[in-house]
């Protein structure tokens, strides 16, 4: 397998001003093409300690990737330390200085020496160029070993390396075939997932096929990946996601990339329905989760965060007598609100929740975590109690929303 | 200076599957000790690498932090490799053995030779208790250099270092005395803060006060620091702290770990106000920073999320002639939307937000980063227009949901 390493480089990393996501992107994608990182290493911005950390890293990897101090700035050191490092030059590069002319331009901003030292990049590196920026990408090959030096901004680096990276990296060390099939799950638990999965797990292992269990909170994703895959290792994947199917198909809601809220999105378009909402404890995060998807005024006509019972009552129209009788909390006043709200914005769907998301508030009938998620769908009201075992109120407000989507989809799907 | 180096440890961080924030929160946490962080380094879990890495981070650094790797399984190697590298051996802690017991009975959990193997710790370590989870973490001391070894779950790693690690760390390296003061800003860019400031700027370095301009989507926080700071650079901060209101006063919303939606929440408090929201285009992100704050019920008494006309006209009761004569994004609808959800509710203030998030619907009058905000405060309204500069959805929700908090933030301290 190819090693590689992650060089990151910036004061404001070590200071804990800028948290790095750069090297856990890069390590994914390397991953994903079969290539093993074997350490990251973050650094301050200076000359003596890149060199030290770019020697140490080329014992042991066949690949590495360096990012930040491309600014034009006095404080960003990499590209001169490159410079010296390579012993080579600076020279200017003509393509590159007439897109960066262009895109001052289209700014309107002035073009000065200060950014035209932008477009002076190393001799012996071939040019990766930015789309989106203006420090570009630069590839280094010494001894077999290949240098990729990369801007910090972390969209350019990741327009960067998709565009011009990935594919010289898959090209240089001919990188071995690899297949990735992801399954996401919601509302099983990890160690439940294995149980039911084991037998269908060996077949995998047997197969050279690897699983990788990815959770988070209210979610599991199972990973499988094949390295050096062939066509028959492409059936085994299909054959297997179909029996994953079979297992626990009713806990999957997507496959690969797709978020709850688009899949949810997706099926209320297909359908032609319409959604409203009625949120309490959630206040106004499935509302958000749901008009984070773009294009989402399509089939979302509106919601009612109804934080106070008054609200409940004036807005919702739930009745006083149940709100006493039975609490905020209960099955009768979610069903009440989801029934209320598709009348009020005249829709097809709508989800409510009431819940107890904490710190405070909750007693030992209905202690912290205690959510009462309806749904209702052409007509028909169903409802569901939740005990959520987090004495947390953002976790127990980001399940509880995830839930409530959770619930809309198998009325969708049925 | 002390020098210091953190070493994290765990597969999961150079496959992508977890991002690595224990490093950037204990790296903050150390420089504002007065501590220089000087390296990160993220490797797999396996004892040579661990060694290796030991061996180079004591070259340098006076004190090494390592998480991860302390869990009860076989793939966690950290405990064992460190029992290796300090030439020790494991032996059973008796108070950390029975307090696992107290807590595995907690639990109701069985107490098995897995957990057990927990109170087995270093011989020449100090153990620091783990009031969080089951893994101690530990300390120990080589020819002047220290060590501290800690859990990987973040919860638990702080807890330990903020009730045990940082206490020893201040005493056994007697850091100097550190000041910070953070004042947060909203609504100016850092060159136009760093122009007002110029001069205010000077007088800071000449006191050797140190001065960070922090940026974020909206935001700007300006952090001062005065390492081995004396009664006179106390004095000095207070002072430059009041003139900075008098600068850019206008900008401040709040100091140090005060956040918008706090500051907000406890305005109204104290105030006695109730608040309610009409949000379109934020799509019930108000909503959520609202009621992300514990105790927010207190004032906040609901919502309506409109995105739909319809809804803005059936539930808001905004005019459909309005609607039609001056479209969803204008200064007639949000005015509207305010006055009228205050009615609905039967709040003291309301804010609406209309808007255009992107990526579609904008047009050449109204581009993607439109947005009218107005604030009913005491039955007075007031509207604003903001016109974004980003072409980025979920940046336009946040800075338009954190722009209207203000709004109405400014009302409240009128």
């Amino acid at each position: 397998m190819i090693q590689a390493e992650i060089i990151t480089i910036g004061d404001e990393l070590l200071i804990g001003q800028t948290i790095d996501t750069n090297s856990a992107w890069i390590g994914e994608q390397l991953s994903l093409l079969g290539i093993n990182v074997r350490q990251i290493t973050s650094i301050t911005d200076s000359e003596e300690h890149i060199i030290e950390t770019l020697d140490k890293a080329k014992q042991k990897a066949q690949l590495v990737i360096i990012t930040g101090g491309l600014g034009p700035t006095n404080d960003d050191l990499t590209k001169d330390t490159l410079v010296k490092y390579f012993n080579t030059r600076l020279v200017e590069n003509k393509e590159i200085l007439s897109s960066l002319k262009q895109k001052y331009e289209n700014f309107g901003l002035p073009f000065d020496d200060v950014n035209k030292a932008q477009a002076l990049l190393p001799e012996n590196c071939i040019p990766l160029p930015n789309r989106r920026g203006t420090a570009s990408g630069m590839w280094f090959e010494e001894n077999g070993i290949v240098f990729i030096s990369l801007p910090g901004v972390p969209y350019e680096m990741k327009g960067i390396l998709q565009e011009e990276g990935f594919p010289r990296i898959k090209k240089h060390f001919n990188t071995p075939k690899v297949i990735h099939k992801t399954l996401r799950t919601i509302g099983i638990a990890e160690s439940s997932l294995a149980e039911i999965l084991k037998n269908w797990e060996k077949e995998l292992a047997e197969n050279n096929i690897k699983l990788a269990y990815l959770p988070s909170p209210g979610f599991v994703r199972l990973r499988l990946s094949a390295f050096d895959a062939t066509e028959q290792t492409e059936k085994i994947i299909t054959s297997k996601v179909k029996e994953a199917y079979r297992l626990i198909g009713e806990y999957i809601y997507g496959e690969d990339n797709q978020t709850l809220e688009q899949i949810v999105g997706e099926l209320l378009k297909n359908n032609g329905k319409t959604l409203s909402l009625a949120e309490s404890c959630t206040g106004g995060t499935i509302a958000k989760l749901i008009t984070s998807v773009s294009g989402s005024s399509e089939y979302f006509k509106g919601g009612v965060v109804s934080y106070a019972n008054e609200v409940k009552n004036s807005v919702l129209h739930v009745s006083t007598e149940v709100l006493n009788e039975y609490g905020a909390v209960s099955e009768q006043v979610v069903r009440s609100m989801a029934k209320n709200v598709c009348k009020l914005m005249k829709t097809d769907c709508s989800i409510a929740v009431s819940g107890i998301a904490g710190p405070g508030g909750g007693t030992e009938e209905k202690p912290v975590g205690t959510v009462w998620i309806a749904v209702s769908y052409n007509g028909k009201v169903s409802a569901k109690l939740f005990r959520l075992p987090y004495n947390n109120r953002e976790r127990n407000i980001t399940v509880a929303s995830n839930f409530a989507l959770n619930l809309l989809r198998k009325k969708l799907i049925q």
